[in-house]
């Protein structure tokens, strides 16, 4: 009995170090989609920054994963990826926080410096910033970026869904971290 | 008033070549919804397509694109990119046919033989076929494809949604075809 006590701690001590492993060893890229108002496009990029392991996804109210459709989107992502909080009236002092942190502030926003998404190496200390469904990055937060990236659309209809956007930034930032 | 009629109608000769010339001039990428069964997923899908130029998009029923969420979710995109329709009951043959016209046969997939997506060099002449929502794309179908590319996926969730998957390979096909 004693024994299969032992066996079970054991068990259950392994696999707490799995979930501890799972949840660290994450990419230094932070998403911040506080911008950002609908939830299903919130719910797919916790999903999709699960997936490619980002280090924080960050919202402007973490109450929203309590939500109903957000969960039944992200498919309990949310447990895995940290999600932050960061109202916007505070985005500003955020990404100067960590702009002094080390990381580099992007936006992923269509301006006439933008540079194409497959011209950019991405720093491996990234903070990625998404833009408002409608209106993109406002301005004053665009004066705190580094620098601008854009997906190259080649159609008519020129807008990507943000969260489309996201994924594809997400992806293209995964690929060149693993050529290294 | 006899030269502005000529104006005009010099206008509307040069509206309607731009218009041809945006139609055309598409990458020689086709790919395969017929599969898919949610509607946002084949309307965000459409609207991807036109943004990387793909030549088609393929779907089970064309009727799809006057259901009005598909109309919502795709701006107008359906206008630009063609569509094709093959039913899941002529697929095999359809991309059978693909073949013999020169085109690789792909699948988006997680399977034991995937490549992974960043370790793949796409050929000019794509055909990609996405999966089912939830079982994937069935046994006789994997068996008329060239090989099976896969995202890799670094997180415990392991699924992407098969829009912004199919997203991602569009941007990685596009990408590649890039550099050349």
């Amino acid at each position: 009995m004693e024994k299969e006590d032992e066996l079970v701690s054991q068990l259950l001590r392994s696999r707490s170090m799995e979930v501890e492993r799972l949840k660290s060893d994450r990419q230094s890229l932070i998403l911040v989609a506080s911008l950002l108002d609908r939830i299903p496009n919130l719910a797919g990029l916790a999903r999709t920054c699960e997936i490619f392991k980002a280090s924080g996804l960050v919202v402007a109210d973490a109450n929203v994963i309590h939500d109903k459709q957000f969960q039944l989107i992200s498919v309990t992502a949310e447990k895995w990826v940290p999600i932050m909080e960061v109202p916007v009236n505070s985005l500003k002092l955020f990404l100067e926080k960590k702009k002094r942190e080390g990381f580099s502030i992007l936006g992923l926003e269509q301006t006439a410096n933008s540079v194409s998404l497959d011209k950019y190496q991405f720093p491996k200390k990234t903070v990625l910033v998404l833009g408002r469904e409608k209106e993109g990055i406002p301005v004053d937060i665009i004066h705190v970026l580094d620098a601008c990236v854009e997906i190259p659309q080649l159609g008519v209809v020129r807008s990507l869904n943000v969260h489309v956007s996201g994924a594809i930034a997400l992806w293209e930032y995964t690929r060149q971290q693993r050529i290294q």
